[in-house]
């Protein structure tokens, strides 16, 4: 066993973003996942800009590692070879709306019949239960409705949407992990089980101290900017040629960016002298250090800052990101050659296993690229069987 | 077995954030989480404002569901009582800086010797590997650095920090599922390995289809604000007392929207058939869509766009998350019961099991509550042995 999750058969009906984040992270850990798609049009994010040769760059960067089938699922047929190869299969995850796949005859209930050990996962905008259930959901709207949006912008600023879409995103982190529970469980007792993974709810788990603060002092949090609430200095500050984050984040730190800075008489001064002064003396205090900050440029700023052991970083866009050396020296920045896009860069692995590290083992499928091969794979049908499944249009 | 990781023994040097946040989740499935703390202080984040009778409520929200002990592990009897300990556990998870297991003489090369099956998951900024390997980090300088910040605020405005800590928050995530890979490995190999996950490899595994639009196209992402880069109407809209998201994300919602806000002429203007168009003359749409929204409060459109099938959703403040229908149905927001801070909300458990419904059984230790407890149990050292290593300073 090379990976951790070799030998894990996934059947993936996830299109766009949540549940293929959710299988990529499987995928990338060796699991075996099979994406089947609609014949003729696939996932949705096939379509989605920009492309490379006509093969969309969304798609590839979150559908690596996995082999696609396709397979009309509105028909007879096709839901019966499913089972069929649903009965091989270790997980199933989709990402429809509540109730489609009951519409198909492929509700989890008709599937545990078939194969109690199954893994069902569902990853939807609002769940599989409550008032909400039925409806349909964005990132978009599950930001709004989380409260993330809420906390995040400008300093008593307008709400702000986080950039990427980190409604879909935590939810498919959260699926994998619902998942990789419900393995261990079977592993342990031959039992399969059902994960319902809600957009909505995980937006909520990742509030962090925004409850508590609510809950406690009955004050509704609100944007607040990008300084530490409590803690100074602790934000960006101005340098000559952009901007750089700077966290102190204690007294001994406070101390090294004095001398770093060239402001030792900041340190002997009573009014800055801990933390609970600092904040208190803020308005006083910020201008001497942004003042300082303005003299040099960041780069200069950042190996200064570096060499004394004070928190920093640059406040990178996309292009810098990837150039970082860190992390390209912990390959997070891959190349892989797609058939007809070429070589195309994506974000590499980000658990690193010493035993099992996983990796980019094939670029993203073509529609039903594999159809042929699984079907012989999973269900041992001869040519002649496969060419006549086409012909009727199953796939 | 009721719990999906019931039997799996962990212990915790976590501390703050992301380290924590990893063995909450383990431990709402049913994962023995033994938090093993320096005796007087314990983890940090005990002393993080808000207090409820003396109680962080900040801690208390992310270990729930866990077990404390206290250890100096400055000591060497206590490193080897730890040592022994760790040959009963599964999994130990810490997010110190890099080398300071080392330095402890309970680094993993150490640990591995003595039991080989042993899982170490490391959480740290950098990572423990690389050029910023010996590096501190904050959330906040990961979110500058690792990208986010540049493509999070609004339309060209200044790059924002994401409200949450979602540094941390994601690179907890991913430390559970590479925990939970390496258990599977394990159930079937019986080896051991060391997990090592970094705060910023995670920020880049996040970014989304940014990367993928850099690469392709060479232009820079920057914060986009609230509307969708390519689909319209897709955005907030003011509404006589407030905000409201309205994602019509495709020609059917679209139609659809403008038969619930009473303005069916729209469907067939030609300006606005399909979402290219809507795009294309959205200078032109935006007004009569925000001025027909400006005529109807929040509640009143709600109740409008859900009836019509229209994605939408408040943008709801902490307090209004915290009532939200959907999130009450779903156990999202549970009560639970501390000893000295009484009865406090929190987030419920995001992953819907159906065999084995993660649950809240105890509230977040007091500092050593439990170190007796887990001494006789692990150890099965006798009352007599437990007060002289009291006596000694151990715990």
């Amino acid at each position: 066993m090379k990976q951790a999750l070799e030998g894990i058969k996934v059947l993936d009906l996830t299109r766009v973003l949540a549940g293929p984040y959710a299988t990529m992270i499987m995928a990338d850990m060796g699991a075996e996942v099979i994406k089947v798609e609609m014949p003729g049009v696939g996932d949705d994010s096939r379509q989605f800009g920009p492309y490379v040769n006509g093969e969309s760059a969304y798609f590839m960067s979150i559908n690596r590692n996995k082999r696609s089938m396709t397979l009309n699922l509105k028909k007879e047929k096709a839901q019966r070879l499913f089972m069929d190869m649903m009965k091989k299969c270790d997980v199933i995850v989709e990402n429809f709306r509540p109730g489609t796949m009951e519409k198909l005859g492929l509700g989890y209930d008709k599937l545990k019949e078939v194969n109690p050990a199954i893994i069902y996962a569902a990853c939807s905008g609002f769940g599989h239960s409550g008032p909400y259930s039925q409806r349909a959901a964005y990132d978009a709207v599950v930001q709004a409705m989380g409260g993330i949006m809420s906390i995040t912008g400008e300093k008593d600023g307008k709400f702000t949407r986080v950039g990427p879409s980190i409604g879909d995103i935590t939810a498919g982190l959260f699926s994998a992990i619902g998942i990789l529970a419900a393995i261990n469980y079977r592993n342990q007792t031959g039992q399969g089980q059902k994960v319902d993974v809600a957009m909505l709810d995980c937006q909520l788990a990742i509030l962090e101290n925004a409850i508590a603060r609510y809950v406690v002092t009955g004050e509704i949090p609100k944007p607040a900017g990008n300084r530490h609430s409590s803690i100074v200095p602790f934000e960006p500050f101005e340098t000559a040629d952009g901007e750089i984050m700077i966290a102190a984040g204690n007294d001994v730190l406070w101390a090294k960016f004095c001398e770093a800075i060239h402001c030792q008489d900041l340190i002997e001064d009573e009014k800055y002298k801990t933390n609970p002064l600092r904040n208190q003396n803020y308005p006083l205090l910020r201008p001497i250090i942004a003042d300082k900050i303005k003299e040099k440029t960041t780069e200069d700023w950042l190996k200064i800052l570096d060499a004394a052991g004070v928190p920093n970083g640059p406040i990178n866009t996309i292009d810098k990101v990837l150039e970082n050396p860190q992390l390209l020296a912990r390959e997070m920045v891959v190349e892989v050659q797609h058939p007809t896009a070429g070589n195309f860069k994506m974000p590499g692995v980000p658990i690193k296993m010493s035993e099992t590290q996983g990796e980019i083992t094939r670029p993203a499928p073509i529609l039903g690229e594999h159809t042929h091969e699984i079907l012989k794979e999973l269900l041992d049908l001869s040519d002649e069987e496969i060419s006549e499944l086409q012909v009727e249009g199953i796939f």
